[in-house]
């Protein structure tokens, strides 16, 4: 039989803005996306499973921004013209839409997968990226946008950080462009607002002049940028002074005060100048960042977008969600001293010395059956060859089975933190312990 | 502000062949992902994160069969020929190849994801289908094979199955193609093995009319088929006589004798027209089925694959692995009874009766930071509305927190099961309490 390894071998490379994860890594990243999950659920938000392609339209129809030049999109065997997925809320648009009417609200949903979009990579940002989404659909009171916050933040803590590490700054979409309309009715919005969405990042005079193109002069840019970066609710209602923005104020002001009965409101900021770039958000919008500046880019953010649903053929439902990133989050937590650990655990290393296979394959299966990492010999490989491995697995525990100690009916367990070993009888070994240790039998 | 909602509207359906998950089946399918990868964690292989997207090179250089024709591949703006993976062993085998002075070996590795293929939809088979891949790198021990059918078998005890639902058909890649030499050193040896993959699928002629067109006779493809058909692995030594089989049939032999060590042998009976589709694997190869036979497809499958690496352009470095799918999986559970409820579960409803809400967020808050599932009104709605809710989320105590009720300092716990209830002093709930039921008030 010809075989693949005689024929011409060719090394394979990654593609760019895509990573590998391999097990130390992983294992924190696991352990962080595990932190936010958890949140999630003891909120009530349901696990979903979402399909990573889906018609092209979805996007090409009604997203705004760099989006639609970034997906990963192509005709399929079949003709249709679909796209990986670049974010997670046109999928649950429809997913709503599909079966409305069967669905008790408020609907819960999260899930944790992987996007995809067409980006330059640098640190933090990847064309390939986890995300955490977590949505509620069905309430258009202030207590789900202060429930989103809460889990939000909750998320965090879970992580490990403070309030000291992190901040949520909130503005609300109906405010900037309440204000932005009470300047010239023929002012391009949502254009503004993805400028507004990019302050932080030109310089001022570019800024303005951005501005100025979507509908505004130079001096009622000035003014609009002189009002949002005070971040003073009261000075706003009155700048402005519309119906649209008076009610976008109560109702930030609500979302606010309902932060409190959540026990969140320490974490969260007014800050106008926070937009988020797509266009579907239509109420209270947040983005959250390292506190401290070191990370000086969005962790994450989030909104409500309470049109989508309709826009998608459904009933009208409000809607409010926020998407943990997998990328700037390790960086927040590595900036705080909270990330997790990036090494494999193992809580037990069955050593094998001679022809002992069915005794440490028996030790071995006890001690899984009590739920713990076990891995034995698979290779006939020497003492100093395992004791090196379980080394490098960072083994607790150490069960050397070795044909000598046998005879006598004894097994030998190693601590390896201290190096300290006893003799154990076989029979005693796991025994009644449900996790036996050098300690149980010093 | 032109919002989203107000342009025509438009409803967008899934993709053929891609599946949606609702919280209730999705609850169900995580609950199956994690007996799978428990069982992998237990034996010490570790989670990894990989690519959706390869070059898809990756497989039209070296696969064979329909893989490589049900490729989801296009030109990226990079101008890259790249595809969305159909499988995980060449991702696994490049990353091995990418860190391999680095990696202690055994290198053993899991990960659940996706994977696609453009393939017609049918029962037990999507488009984009859900695995979990568990494999083993740097041991060509019998030793090494056990393990990892001990893993799959574990795995699918660990759901709830037993000897009496499954069994793991074995055969060897090299007893196959070594009694195939032994008839015509010219005889298509891969391309035969497809055929034998097919063999249950075919009816009898046709299954020989394509094994001749592999270049045997007719005589003697029928004398082939006779031969693995019977599964007696002395017959096939003395039928074929070649160092090869003998060779391939002593290795068979010592993983079957490693499954007892490892307590798995009742699982695994010798059935040499298991095959296996894709060209890379290279000994011992296994599928799991339905022991009934009611749910008449393979359920999964695995095997050894010693030149992958090799052939990636790594040190010469012998491999094995399965990967569990998640489409025909549910179908043997659902036959054998032991598929977990598709429902969401609830730990409590705080139900809120006036303007109670800081209480009533309290209590939640309380209770989530005891770890449970708690919802509570986010919508403003009525008593009877809400109980309704807590209802169709299967909440197992609600607890009511009520303006008169609060007058006297009390909240009312009520057991969604018996109906029950009582008050209960709001500063004794939770309390000390990790977990208050009804039935600690009473």
């Amino acid at each position: 039989m010809k075989r693949a390894g005689t024929e011409h071998a060719r090394m394979y490379d990654r593609l760019k803005g895509f990573r590998d994860f391999y097990p130390g890594e992983m294992r924190a990243r696991r352990e962080a996306m595990d932190a936010v999950e958890d949140a999630a659920r003891r909120y009530g938000f349901r696990e979903i499973g979402t399909p990573a392609m889906e018609r092209a339209e979805m996007w090409t129809d009604k997203s705004g921004g760099d989006i639609v030049t970034e997906l990963y999109d192509f005709e399929d065997q079949g003709g249709r013209h679909v796209t990986l997925t670049p974010e997670l809320t046109p999928t649950v648009a429809r997913m709503v839409v599909a079966k409305q009417q069967a669905l008790s609200k408020p609907i819960k949903w999260y899930s944790t997968r992987d996007f995809w979009r067409y980006e330059e990579p640098q640190s933090g940002r990847n064309r390939e990226f986890y995300q955490t989404n977590v949505d509620l659909f069905g309430s258009s009171e202030p207590e789900a946008d202060a429930e989103v916050l809460a889990t939000a933040a909750d998320a965090l803590t879970g992580l490990g950080l403070t309030g000291e590490d992190f901040e949520f700054r909130v503005s609300h979409r109906d405010v900037l462009g309440g204000v932005l309309n009470s300047f010239d009715a023929d002012v391009q919005t949502r254009d503004a607002i993805r400028v507004v969405d990019k302050r932080a990042k030109l310089d001022h005079d570019d800024y303005v002049d951005r501005l100025a193109r979507t509908g505004l002069s130079v001096a009622q840019a000035e003014a609009f940028d002189d009002v949002i970066a005070s971040n003073d609710l009261e000075d706003l209602v009155a700048f402005a002074d519309t119906e649209r923005v008076t009610s976008a104020v109560k109702n930030l002001r609500a979302v606010l005060r309902a932060t409190e009965d959540y026990g969140v409101r320490e974490y969260v900021d007014v800050s106008l100048s926070t937009a988020r770039g797509l266009d579907y958000y239509t109420g209270v919008v947040f983005e959250c960042f390292d506190s401290t500046g070191e990370v000086g880019r969005s962790v994450f953010g989030g909104g409500r977008y309470d049109d989508l649903i309709e826009s998608f053929g459904g009933q009208p439902t409000p809607a409010v969600g926020f998407a943990t990133g997998y990328s700037t989050l390790p960086l927040l937590c590595q900036r705080a001293g909270v990330w997790p650990e990036e090494a494999v655990r193992t809580d037990y290393y069955v050593l094998q010395v001679g022809d002992v296979r069915e005794e440490a394959a028996g030790v071995a299966r006890a001690l899984r059956e009590r739920g713990h990492v076990v891995e034995t010999d698979v290779s006939g490989r020497s003492f100093g060859s395992q004791m090196n491995y379980a080394d490098s697995i960072n083994a607790d525990t150490v069960v050397i089975v070795g044909e000598r100690d046998l005879e006598e009916g004894n097994v030998t367990v190693k601590d390896m933190a201290s190096g300290d070993q006893t003799q154990v009888p076989l029979e005693a070994f796991p025994g009644d312990h449900d996790e036996p240790r050098y300690d149980d039998f010093e």
